[in-house]
């Protein structure tokens, strides 16, 4: 028996949309799927007993965060994230590529949005070279050298199932000659980081490769080609998707089209359900976002219908509007605050600044993504999918 | 059979503790038993299921807090404060008395464990009077007044399975005649309770009494003469408690063994466990305190044998010392967090500024203190509870 494997059980006519099992030695991933965010080993406002209570199956865990606090050797010492954080099944952590240059540009989550222009001065990158990435370390100030056989040597102490090569994470703005030479770097930093992986090779982890290229659609197919000819276990989508979500559906769906089907395909840092939806037609198996548990945090619950904009994908509970609703913030989400608490309850906790409102939000949005996916899953499994778009998509 | 009953169910010779039985509407609590801390409708840190996991009995809201936001008709709306918080177990209100001197002299809490000496400007607190308390809203800066009477038909319409009058809470540094002519007020304001309660009884709620008198011994004489005589179903040991342990144990001994045996006696806001030890041997049926989920918050774990310091009752997490511990908390505990977690990896989450490791803490606090009761219980059921004494005592 193989500890990894992926097929697809269920594909469907002139739609790139599919399911699949993704096998690992901590069990089955089940795509199309969602991984949830314990960026520093911690889902936040949730324990993993209630992570697992929701039936979410993937968690991702931060290289760049746990490699600064509490640092891969501690964790090594525990046997790993799984046991460190107490999350039996299957992890994936990121290769610290992206986080080095979101905190050394502040913040590439809206950059590869392009929501925001790099600022001119890093705040912790101190320079990048051919052989990796220097940064002042925010929890003690030393300099610290993240190169692509660092990383996964990091990621070989924490355990995860699955490891993704460090990249070069450019910022929408860039222009297209300064991304090719960038993603031309980051192909060799992931070749130097299946070299590593192999010299230390166990059998419990598998690596993804990380298609680059910007907006760009040349540099996409040149970095999937790259990526199709690596023996890769599954890949990933990275870089700059685009400053709009039609951008964003352009270059993942081009993307996709010239990428190996046989093979898991990971899409880095999207969530929206909208996005999700698109992602899934494409071909998509694993999304991962912090928005779920963020908004959580901030009073907002994911719902279906939202009553005010049809065009979001949440309520604020906040708002004043929820005072005195009696109702559940979905009628039909079998969650435990869904079948326990009131919107009138949640918004009276924000009030009061308890934060027990961020914890009750946390467990629903959790579900609510839980659910998302399995419905998801479903109406491919049961020939609906097509109709399940339509009816779904905005 | 009545919505209500107490009795003992194990006394000891020589010895005031015993273990008995409080039946509510909403369930039995079992005595010697803690009561937690719900004073804005939440637990802070846990979800009501599971606190239920742990095994807590009883939950306290705060009459006060919640009256203000989100006000009593609010809650009266969702069937009361048992649906409102998702609590299906009996629950306890106090008064508001206490936070209304609270918050106008900046720290009863303080007060009357005698630490801090009363602010001669009260923060929110307008007048008091014979009628009651004239105080500021913090929610809209409204004058409000909290009289005997509206404090009763708050505490109805939240629907509480144990209420308490309003009474005056008086600080440590009060001289004996103030202290005194306090006291007689309250005595005066609870007998207006009794009467608006008895006005507007339902068969869901019982009334506990406050001792008063401050650490004047005949004015607790005085003050448990005026209880014993009135009908409260339970009696509750209210008012400054002196300015040190030996002088608490003192102020509640002398109280005891005055005050009418057949009744649940509850003693207000004390939560250490050797004050527990004490109060228990004293015939003290229920505490309560915000002690166990508040320095959860602060990285500091409940446990039977500090290391460092044999004078504590709790470790803190965030010391260095725990950073490659990879002990759980304690050998022998069966909450989530120890059966899970290692001290290193909470020391971490509390490095990492993860709100997840005060989770985690309040999850092990509440079991350790619902461990803690449980353990004296059987120790009196057991006839051991004089050697029980002896080991935990310090």
């Amino acid at each position: 028996m193989e500890n990894f494997d992926f097929r697809k059980t269920k594909t469907i006519e002139n739609s790139r949309a599919h399911c699949g099992l993704i096998k690992t030695p901590h069990g089955i991933i089940e795509t199309p799927n969602f991984i949830f965010c314990a960026t520093r080993g911690a889902i936040k406002g949730a324990t993993m007993e209630q992570m697992e209570a929701t039936g979410a199956q993937c968690i991702l865990g931060n290289t760049y965060h746990l490699g600064l606090q509490p640092g891969p050797d501690l964790i090594e010492k525990h046997g790993g994230l799984h046991r460190f954080m107490g999350w039996a099944g299957p992890i994936l952590t990121d290769s610290g590529g992206f986080q080095i240059f979101s905190l050394g540009c502040g913040g590439v989550v809206d950059e590869i949005k392009g929501k925001r222009t790099c600022s001119i001065h890093p705040k912790s990158l101190v320079k990048v070279t051919e052989e990796g990435a220097l940064f002042r370390s925010y929890v003690d100030g030393s300099h610290c050298w993240l190169t692509p056989e660092i990383s996964v040597l990091i990621q070989q102490k924490l355990g995860a199932d699955f490891i993704l090569p460090l990249d070069e994470c450019t910022p929408f703005h860039m222009q297209r000659e300064q991304t090719a030479l960038s993603m031309e770097r980051s192909h060799r930093w992931e070749i130097r980081s299946m070299q590593q992986f192999s010299r230390t090779f166990e059998d419990r982890q598998r690596m993804y490769g990380i298609v680059q290229g910007g907006v760009y659609e040349d540099l996409r197919a040149a970095s999937v080609d790259f990526v199709n000819d690596q023996p890769f276990f599954g890949q990933a989508i990275g870089g700059s998707l685009g400053g709009s979500r039609e951008q964003m559906h352009d270059v993942v769906s081009m993307t996709m089209q010239r990428l190996a089907q046989d093979r898991p395909t990971h899409l880095l840092g999207i969530g929206g359900l909208q996005d999700i939806l698109a992602g899934v037609e494409f071909g998509i198996d694993t999304f991962d976002c912090v928005h779920p548990t963020r908004i959580a945090r901030h009073g907002c619950a994911l719902v279906s219908q939202p009553e005010n904009d049809k065009n979001r994908e949440h309520i604020n509970l906040k708002n004043r509007q929820y005072r005195e609703d009696l109702n559940p913030i979905e009628n039909d989400c079998d969650c435990y605050t869904c079948r326990n608490f009131t919107r009138a309850y949640i918004h009276h906790l924000f009030k009061a600044k308890e934060t027990t409102g961020g914890l009750l939000l946390t467990i629903h949005n959790v579900r609510f993504m839980v659910r998302w996916m399995l419905k998801i899953r479903q109406a491919i499994q049961n020939d609906t999918w097509i109709q399940f778009v339509k009816t779904h998509k905005k």
